[in-house]
């Protein structure tokens, strides 16, 4: 591959750069970003060969597009470059929700292809790039029926030889999935803080009492809201029907505990236990 | 204090024997449990001095008697060293829920004091045991109207002693605050747990996507079934109650996510990301 353009340089899009380069995948990957100073940072990091603030220049010679931007900002870009990218050029992105995008992606250019890295988080910057970051974790491709079989081959290759296992997905089924293992997580923990606080103003000592159990339970109401806003925004009904589903799960859990069948309580704990076990070795193996 | 007997001598009895010993609280440590390896290993940890297997001569020349056995057991063993404790033997607890271990030591004790270290958990065994387990957590004291004061403030002192900040609650709101911070995300992070292995009969790829936000979120479902069937049981009643609260916090977040108003959704995952780290500020200052 001749040119490899990338679309925001963080920690995504930094260290596709730097996984590409390394690997010889491409000849040249040219960075597209607002900040110039974050940029240069970016071709000191190894990251990129050079860069430009321009979105027409820094695709016009691309064999390759790699749209790494909030997932909020991806169509856009898209529909920015659409006119302006070289015939039989492929477009892929790494937004964390699929089906939005693959859809307006399809209409807009004719080799679109949606990806998914389930690596590290969008926020962190270039700093944090390497170019092993997708060596190990799931790589999810979303195809669809109007998806260039060739373009998808291409990405598909790509992406194993930067060292992902490749997951290939129906873009709904794909946001279905992660609103379970993700998206609704996130949205949990938020809610959870925002029940600790409000029952503080009846019991102050409820804050000093938090220990292990919600620390790791809410971690990630941590995370960017403008991120979380974006992710939310383009995934809403997934989101709702796993968060209806999770309440299903959760009234079982409180019908045994209410019940006051202590074998009903331990059965309901112990299949949770064993499933989450079963996840994890079936992960590592 | 002449002579402290240990009902349950894992992670938290034998770190409470060892805390009292090496701090010149106590000149005896008897420690009482039902497996002699078990309690011979913790002598040699250094957890206890003696120990028996037999309650009744355990408990015979105790000035205080330390229970930390899994929390449905407490109440029965009150209620069998009750007719043979000393005069003036203080008793206390180390169960994770307080208000019905309270309510029915106070019948069968003149001289109980509950009392919850939110320190490690109780299964880990003394192995595990060390003697600053205590220094830094909260120790929660929830005396009634029934607390004789004297038993009350030797047991503060105690608590002082191993280094722990003491925090009087009353019972109930000790369960209704450990129901918000501990026991209902237990139950969450099962049904979530449960909730990804249901969708995974539709959508088998969801359990190769999980990542680290689902790690974290459910790592309390991997504890002992036995353990929160005897946590949630002794507090049903609390852990329904902010259920309800949680799921009337996820609904506001829910409404936000499907009115598809950005600045509504962002705002709240914000408001959350603030109140939690002012949680965590006020924890550490």
């Amino acid at each position: 591959m001749q040119t490899v353009a990338i679309i925001g340089v963080g920690l995504i899009g930094g260290s596709f750069g730097m996984a590409v380069k390394s690997r010889g995948i491409a000849q040249r990957v040219i960075g597209i970003g607002r900040n110039p100073e974050r940029l240069q940072r970016a071709v000191e990091l190894g990251a990129i060969d050079a860069w430009t603030t321009d979105l027409v220049e820094g695709v016009s010679e691309a064999d390759l597009v790699y749209i790494a931007t909030p997932v909020g900002t991806i169509l856009d870009f898209v529909r920015d470059i659409a006119p302006h990218i070289p015939s039989g050029c492929i477009v892929t992105d790494a937004g964390s929700t699929k089906a939005e995008i693959c859809k307006g992606a399809d209409e807009l250019v004719p080799r679109f292809v949606g990806g998914h890295p389930m690596a590290g988080s969008e926020e962190a910057g270039v700093e944090a790039a390497h170019p092993d970051l997708f060596v190990g974790p799931a790589y999810v491709l979303t195809p669809t029926e109007k998806t260039d079989p060739a373009a998808r081959a291409t990405v598909h290759r790509i992406a194993e030889a930067v060292g992902s296992r490749v997951i290939v997905m129906d873009p709904t089924a794909h946001d279905a999935c992660t609103a379970v293992i993700s998206h609704l997580p996130h949205v949990i923990a938020a809610a959870l803080v925002n029940l600790a606080e409000s029952r503080s103003h009846e019991n102050p000592e409820v804050l000093e009492l938090v220990a292990g159990s919600f620390r790791d339970a809410t971690r990630v109401a941590g995370s960017s809201p403008v991120l979380w806003r974006d992710i939310c925004s383009t995934n809403s009904e997934s989101i709702r029907q796993s968060a209806s589903d999770f309440c299903a799960q959760l009234e079982e859990g409180l019908h045994a505990i209410l019940s006051g069948d202590a074998d009903a309580i331990e059965e309901w704990f112990a299949a949770a236990k064993t499933r989450r076990e079963q996840i994890y070795r079936h992960k590592e193996s």
